[in-house]
């Protein structure tokens, strides 16, 4: 299982453009070997873009700025995480109020988060793909939103919660790939490594 | 959010039937305290029972078992996860073939995982219910089910798998509560903890 992955990191050092613990977790669950290193990249969305593309787009452009300052040899995993509502991109919470205005929005309702995956060297991006899941809140009154805002997980989220740890609570249920929603879609990234592969 | 658990575990020494790590984390993040302890039950589904009922049931004597050898006052949460295929519960494997036939018979289908939970005190069981998941499984060759299997991961895991872990390779999609999957429903555990705070 992940075999590609797991072929990869052996005949490739990997490089893990990201922070969250999460993304981290599902990679060493492998047995592999990687370092991590963050991505300086303004995450905004083009006017007109539509969400999934510019999540792919972002994940390749996170991958190649590691990629550009890292080792010649090295192949990055760049990846982006959006929550879409309705066609648009709720993003990361700018404050307290925001982070309370995307959650009353998600309220009782049906949204997709999407996570996007891109693989690079120092050259270029070599293949990047995208995974959606479909995730059902419960309603949720005004006053626990609050609180769970308040209790700091939401600040640093996409649609402002992480759907592992305190932001279960939201949730109903999801329809889609499990390791998606917790960051990093490994048989995506499987996939792409499959690609990579072969371009070796 | 969780907050009829919070208030019980304010109220009450919480015990938590179970040595499962997965489950130990899920209680945690709700930063409340408790103990864990280990339940004696026989497993086994009685004949012509319904799998989910039996499910309710083993959660209600592990909790009951539990709170027999615990104090005065103590809370049990006592919980069974099962994996059903065509109205079958798909047991824990004895084995090595096991293991590999059970992971075979699920490869390319869908099944339900429930995980049943119920509260006790040291005079009996106070409450009970069940959560079930849709899972859908890829179509998996033996190779790869043999080399899940010799990792080790499988042998003490109902249906022969962990859908955290190195086993997410097995699954393509999933339908319902993300907690349940992973072995204790957050919010089935708080709609029953709010039930016994009316009992207390």
């Amino acid at each position: 299982m992940f075999e590609a992955v797991i072929s990869l990191a052996l005949s490739r050092p990997l490089v893990l453009g990201s922070r969250s613990p999460r993304r981290i977790q599902l990679l060493e669950e492998l047995g592999i070997s990687f370092r991590r290193a963050v991505s300086q990249v303004d995450e905004t969305q083009h006017p007109g873009e539509d969400p999934y593309t510019c999540a792919v787009r972002l994940a390749g452009e996170k991958a190649a700025d590691v990629a550009a300052h890292s080792s010649h040899g090295e192949l990055v995993i760049g990846g982006d995480t959006i929550v879409v509502l309705g066609g648009a991109i709720l993003g990361k919470p700018t404050d307290r109020s925001h982070a309370i205005e995307t959650l009353q929005t998600l309220s009782g309702k049906r949204h997709t988060v999407c996570t996007a995956l891109a693989l690079a060297d120092h050259t270029r991006v070599l293949c990047s793909g995208e995974e959606r899941t479909e995730v059902f809140f419960r309603p949720v009154t005004r006053v626990q939103i609050e609180a769970y805002v308040d209790g700091g997980e939401p600040m640093d989220k996409a649609g402002a919660y992480g759907i592992q740890g305190m932001g279960a609570f939201l949730v109903d249920r999801i329809e889609g790939n499990l390791d998606n929603v917790v960051g990093l879609p490994r048989t995506l990234l499987d996939s792409l490594a499959r690609d990579v592969l072969h371009l070796l």
